[in-house]
């Protein structure tokens, strides 16, 4: 089970036919009709976890790992929710599904869910794949390091590409084999990008890649 | 004065020849001298007001508004520490400068420093310019907005470059006046990015169509 917070996640969950199994809300909330069960500010708190809920919450069974099929970003040991929300964001954003592996943090905690703002619920997210079986099933694994990769812009090249975005801490496992590397060009002396912002940049020259 | 954590930052910020005014630290800590006020792992704690401070802790004054000169990132709003930290860092990585202003988190924040990564230390950060100013100082402003903007590629364009981020809730400010409009093209149905993600993605065009 995970917990929804806010009208436009339990909207999109609800639109989505994911399984709402009760709505907790202020009297006064307009935006959810009479399943909700209204408590009190002091409850909505508890529940919430937070300060200053904005309600409605919901609680909502965790849907099943959902094979991707689309190119896709691969979440490899991404640990902050922040992060991998902004990551799934990003990839709805660039019409690409999700892989989220290797110790990343939970995709469905309430974190990564504000983070992603509805995106868990216009792609797939798969859950319990390796990248031998990605790779089996005809995906390019492309690696993103910080230097001596080739241009983002051979993305575009690709049908079905894997993008792995490594940790915040380590980035790019040096263990793993991939199919390709690319580089986001920087200045010099610079070591490294956000883990978010780097995958979103991939998704996004993916993307305009294939436009062009 | 401001707070910085960790011996990146600390370092970073002592290489550029900030103003360091104490420097606190374990028994243990060898990335410090003796110019360190060793401390127990409870005061660190305190001071850092962080439940596992890494330490060093350094106090600093905060340097002052250095006016820009190269295109640059305009933090319009951006309410986030997180997110502004993480434009600074972006935009040092693709070569722009960085404005704050309208209400936009603190830049010199500790959790905006952390975001950024040390990239305070590479790059001017101005806080005291308003658009006019930048227009008066040969610089196109340009909005980034949702819908019907040019393709960022024109960035490649402008010598000098003054890309607005708006706030995370509002996005661009309706009513401010723009030389130029972009759009970052997503899926249909997307109504927006991370406003970090897509500053960076902004900057990541700017530098890259300049290279091209």
């Amino acid at each position: 089970m995970t917990l929804l917070e806010g009208p436009n996640l339990v909207g999109a969950a609800r639109d989505a036919g994911c399984r709402i199994e009760a709505v907790f809300a202020r009297e006064d909330d307009r935006t959810v009709g009479d399943e909700a069960v209204r408590v009190s500010e002091q409850v909505l708190r508890h529940l919430a976890g937070t300060v200053h809920p904005r309600g409605p919450l919901a609680v909502m069974g965790v849907p099943v790992s959902q094979p991707v099929e689309r190119s896709c970003l691969v979440a490899f040991g991404v640990a902050d929710p922040g992060n991998l929300g902004t990551l799934i964001r990003s990839a709805v954003a660039f019409g690409l599904d999700v892989v989220v592996t290797h110790e990343s943090a939970d995709p469905w905690s309430p974190k990564t869910l504000r983070a992603a703002a509805g995106g868990h619920f216009s792609t797939s997210i798969e859950t319990e794949a390796t990248l031998d079986d990605l790779r089996g099933r005809g995906f390019t694994i492309v690696g993103a390091v910080p230097r001596g990769g080739a241009d983002p812009a051979v993305l575009g090249e690709i049908d079905r590409a894997a993008i792995i975005v490594g940790s915040e801490a380590h980035g790019f496992p040096l263990d793993v084999e991939s199919d390709m590397e690319v580089t986001i060009p920087t200045a010099p002396g610079v070591e490294s990008l956000n883990a978010a912002v780097a995958g979103s940049i991939l998704a996004y020259v993916y993307s305009a890649s294939r436009r062009s």
